[in-house]
């Protein structure tokens, strides 16, 4: 039986989360049969009891959360498939990954997105998606957080500079292969891809190159997801 | 025989360096014996045929330069002692720490300390690191560069946060014991932190108090070099 993956989708059914990306990537990374379930954001309760966030997945009969602990569970359960961190010291380094990703990339993509999502979200999340989203910034419109991106790409685009360092040097962060590092990082890239049909990066960028290396993995899994 | 580190020092002797910390630290790792010889920066292009910069290490009559690239040496040569990455995929990862060290960490913490570090350079040294740093900012003065840092602090110290987000879940970034990543980020504070008075982690700070914890390590080495 496949492991079944509640994954947020649009309005449309376009999938755009950068957490269920993180374990969509991961689980093809494992060669792991899945079963994706759309849920949208108001219907991430009904997954089960005590669910908040997506991903799920749902395994043997048991539901489990976050997407750092899917991707440990992943390594634990199936250890002679290919390793997503290349050991223990991969581990705890991956957690300066994500905690980089979700601390600095996440929110410094948001205001560039944040009005596009608005308008992907099912109709019966734009609410509470307008909402959250509007409290958690002070207050401000999606609209006016989203304004004058144009002005604001060249310093998001410094911001990005450590993937540029390392992607210099390998060819991804993961070294001659892609562990779930990649994951985390093409995942917020992906979200950005998904949802908006504006560039944030540049063509000639190596972190356009090293994403393109990504989407192109496991089959095209990524590129599976067209851009908005 | 020991392995030979040449060590950037200060007029009084000091050992400021963030990228030779990041070696000292790793050579105690492995728990190698080490003969410092205190180099100033215009001493640097005498250590050897192309050097110019440090650390640079001797071994069996060979030097080697470029921090992470002694540390993948130690790792090699010494594969039976701690390791000092905890795998390959620690290796690659520890790249993107380097990276955000290097590009994030160490530009971030320099106007807080760089008139500070101009004071305690070797006397010949001081028209050198005006010069060059000088001109590296821009063609600010030094003093100008590091003017108004109190109000510059409560922005730098929010840049740290993908640390702290990592220590809340693990005593080190390295996982439950430290690696070579912890020594590229504690060289940085280090360097800070034996140059200049200026406060600049506040006490309550998880990061200081892994910074603590890494200082007291291999017989509490770190602090074995007093702060300013």
């Amino acid at each position: 039986m496949p492991i079944v993956l509640y994954d947020l989708a649009g309005g449309d059914g376009r999938r755009f989360s950068p957490y269920c990306w993180r374990v969509r990537l991961a689980l093809a990374h494992k060669g792991l049969e899945v079963e994706t379930r759309p849920v949208c954001f108001t219907e991430i309760a009904a997954i089960g009891p005590g669910q908040t966030t997506v991903p799920v997945i749902e395994a043997d009969g048991r539901q489990m959360r976050e997407s750092f602990d899917i991707a440990l569970h992943l390594e634990e359960t199936y250890p002679d498939r290919p390793s997503l961190f290349g050991g223990e010291g991969g581990v705890a380094l991956s957690r300066f990954v994500e905690a980089w990703a979700n601390g600095v990339l996440n929110p410094g993509l948001m205001p560039f997105v944040v009005a596009d999502i608005h308008a992907i979200v099912a109709d019966k999340d734009r609410g509470y998606f307008r909402e959250s989203r509007e409290k958690r910034f002070g207050g401000r419109t999606l609209e006016a957080l989203q304004a004058g991106r144009e002005e604001r790409l060249d310093g998001f685009r410094k911001t990005l500079e450590p993937l540029r360092a390392v992607l210099r040097r390998q060819p991804f962060l993961g070294g001659a292969a892609p562990l779930y590092a990649d994951y985390i990082v093409a995942g917020s890239l992906q979200w950005a891809r998904v949802v908006s049909a504006f560039r944030i990066l540049a063509d000639d960028d190596l972190v356009a190159d090293w994403f393109g290396r990504v989407l192109d993995l496991h089959g095209g899994l990524g590129r599976s997801q067209r851009a908005a």
